[in-house]
């Protein structure tokens, strides 16, 4: 039997790498890519059947290439999954935190560290992501740098930990999608994705919303990105509670796209348990 | 007569030090700090009168760290600019498209110029920003290197432009905030910002935003940030037509307020003029 062919986006030891673990219980085939959109043309390509990609931080907020890409692209969201984001810094055998001068990391890493960092006078070097700096120490092979990833990641480059759980929110987590071909759904699908655009005028995004307050649907999130060739204009990303087989939510559906100029249904999905 | 003192992030040449030139037509003392959070330290220190924090590019949305400094910090929005992002590919003399190995920049001005960067095969470098990739290619002084960054880096440092205009949208423009330490007005402001939360249940955010509705203020811009150490709940930032000393928007703030968890006033300034 054929296996499975997942897609995510980094180097081994990288987040998106154990959010496919979290996510796919089963045995599968990973193929790693460069980018974020590479995952959608691997899916366009047929080159897999499922991709993985970070789309939101707990502490920094929507990773918005990722927004972009799923209105962009003929992709679904089918699943989502969290990975608790603890960072380490990471130098070379022998190397100690006075041999330090510079650090490389992806900047969101950096953000995430800086009260540690605050404490010393470190040049950050920002980096592709967190497995690569990882990589590129080790590559390098000087006391003089160091990095900051996954303890995962210390383990596949073989670097030392010298500092663990750097990170200023001890809540800090990343969700994760799983994108598709199709628009997916069964009766476990309690968490709906939409992306939609209204017209540029007094109460238009209100009279969109009015949908979910009258038919008493949960919103869970709202995530704004600029329309790329009209400045100042914005598709708007709503996250809410339903499956979209139930008759109340078709019908809140139907309304929204009459009163929107662009809409789409970006998928249908598992919401993660809440603690 | 002493001078007012401004504050903008970044070295001679930056795109908000441009932004400054714009909107404080008069004589002024210009201070450049090295990071955005400087300029809030700055107001809050008294070191500046006012400060200018990039908010809003028109291509890649909203610059997240300056949406949680105007939250975190007691200053206020007294008024915006918008400012043309035009990127250029430049390096030293001598130096050819074919030489180039390296290109340092900003990572939003790689991703804002990526049509041009698709047909050549250089490794890209994310650097602070763009003046100061500028300012390390002139340094360096090497012709395998090169920089994105504006007409006016490109002067200061010394660089031929060797691509004019390499930004995919022609349209690409940066809205700039300018931050003072009270809350200012005059009858010429026509926008407000707010920053609010709300609970977290079924209808919270449409039962505040029915107030914009009801009152038919255009709302302008809502963008939504994670709250520090609450995984998945959110502020609300909300831009919308107004004056604070409005009858009907005073009443509408009152409503709003006692409908949120959080609410704090951002701002009341002159809106830059649509085309």
């Amino acid at each position: 039997m054929e296996l499975l062919k997942i897609g995510f986006q980094g180097v081994k030891g990288a987040f998106s790498e154990q959010a496919l673990y979290n996510f796919f219980q089963e045995k599968v085939e990973i193929v790693a890519v460069k980018t974020f959109e590479d995952i959608c043309l691997s899916l366009d390509n047929n080159l897999i059947e499922y991709g993985v990609l970070p789309i939101e931080n707990s502490s920094t907020g929507a990773i918005t290439d990722v927004y972009d890409l799923i209105n962009k692209y003929d992709c679904y969201i089918v699943g989502e999954t969290h990975v608790k984001v603890n960072h380490n810094l990471m130098g070379i055998n022998g190397c100690n935190l006075e041999d330090i001068k510079e650090v490389y990391s992806h900047p969101q890493a950096f953000e995430q560290s800086k009260d540690f960092l605050k404490n010393y006078n470190w040049k950050l070097v920002p980096y592709y992501n967190t497995a690569k700096s990882a990589e590129y120490i080790m590559k390098k092979n000087s006391k003089n740098i160091a990095a900051i990833g996954s303890t995962k990641a210390a383990q596949i480059y073989n670097l030392n930990i010298l500092a663990s759980n750097i990170n200023s929110n001890n809540q800090n987590t990343t969700r994760f999608i799983i994108l598709g071909k199709k628009l997916e759904t069964n009766p476990h699908c309690n968490k709906i994705s939409v992306v939609l655009s209204t017209e540029h005028r007094a109460g238009a995004l209100y009279n969109v919303l009015k949908h979910f307050a009258e038919n008493n649907i949960n919103m869970l999130k709202i995530e704004s990105r600029p329309i790329g060739h009209t400045p100042w204009e914005y598709n708007f990303y709503i996250d809410f509670e339903g499956n979209i087989e139930n008759e109340t939510i078709k019908k809140a559906l139907l309304h929204m796209e009459k009163d929107c100029h662009h809409f789409k249904i970006l998928g249908n999905y598992k919401q993660v348990d809440k603690k």
